[in-house]
């Protein structure tokens, strides 16, 4: 049997969003129609208001609909001359969220990757180096995933910052607070061994 | 920090969709807007155009733009005599993809439940009932879900049925094919058993 085209149409929509394969889509299609219509006008609205409204802040390149986000438009933070890198907006809130920084960003919007054609324009280098080159920023702090693309736009970063003289830190990277070691991969528990600090007795 | 207004908006109204939960829904937000702004439109105009044409069945009661769907235009079914009810459109689907069956269906958009104000007239059954007056229907099979609300229905309307003297059945409930019996609930073993069926030797 075949869906009314309408339905059809929805359900296809729907798969677009990660994670929702055919039976969450269909699932999802008619519990809208079925008892949630006001909610899906309002998500409606919401797709076509965020898709219109929201660009990239002219300074750090995160999603906004403000020409200065609201980060970028703080002078403490300013004035902290501390720039963290990372790949995505949800990194910044991943940040924010541990209270533990209080520095501007720079949001990349992906990741160094010569083979799909993305070189250092289109992650805003440009833009990062004539920051760097502007004389305010005292310590780079590279948070790009640990992957193996993220570690190639960190060590290009990194080169950048150094032709600037600006001094670079990288995030540390180890076992997770509250995981059991068991469970930890090699590559992380790798870096764990690598980045072990001397226990100091005072 | 405060995410720009659209894009809480955003994350708001995606929280509504069955099985969204606050880390999905900014997942979402922020992949429609990096990456899928096409997609996030194109599902904006499907959740307007469905919200909007898609109403039911004036015969079965199912999700459908036309007046009357495809299912109970169909001439075959129709003559067919047999009328299945199911609680919802997804149900239609389901027994739809078995290929077991060829009949007209009636689809209660729900179940009793006089504790929510759920009545026999909200889930269509004066329209139910018109339609075993018409003397058409030679076979009425409950298909409602074996839950306690779905069995009260299924009893009620297996009432309505014998009042205009219309034989009725209800869908067997067992272990499902292919289960393993440890992991069946006690529920379902029980109607197993109950339900069994003499081995006959030809
Ligand atoms: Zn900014
Ligand atoms: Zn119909």
């Amino acid at each position: 049997m075949r869906l009314s085209p309408a339905i059809s149409e929805l359900i296809r929509a729907l798969r677009m969003l990660p994670g929702v394969g055919p039976k969450s889509a269909q699932r999802m299609a008619f519990q809208i129609l079925e008892r949630q219509r006001e909610g899906g006008l309002q998500l409606s609205q919401a797709l076509a208001q965020a898709v219109e409204r929201v660009g990239h802040c002219e300074v750090c390149r995160t999603l906004t609909e403000a020409q200065v986000c609201e980060l970028c438009s703080d002078d403490a933070r300013r004035n902290s001359g501390l720039l963290c890198i990372v790949e995505t907006p949800a990194d910044v809130l991943a940040i924010e969220q541990t209270g533990q920084y209080a520095g501007c960003y720079f949001v990349l919007m992906g990741h160094l990757s010569p083979l799909d054609g993305i070189g250092p324009e289109d992650i805003g280098l440009d833009r990062l180096a004539e920051r760097l080159a502007a004389d305010t920023i005292s310590e780079i702090i590279l948070a790009t995933n640990p992957t193996i693309e993220g570690e190639a736009t960190a060590h290009y970063i990194a080169e950048l910052a150094r032709q600037h003289n600006v001094s670079t830190s990288r995030i540390a990277h180890g076992v997770p607070v509250g995981g059991e070691l068991e469970y930890v991969d090699q590559a992380t528990l790798g870096h764990a061994f690598s980045g072990r600090k001397r226990v100091e007795f005072d």
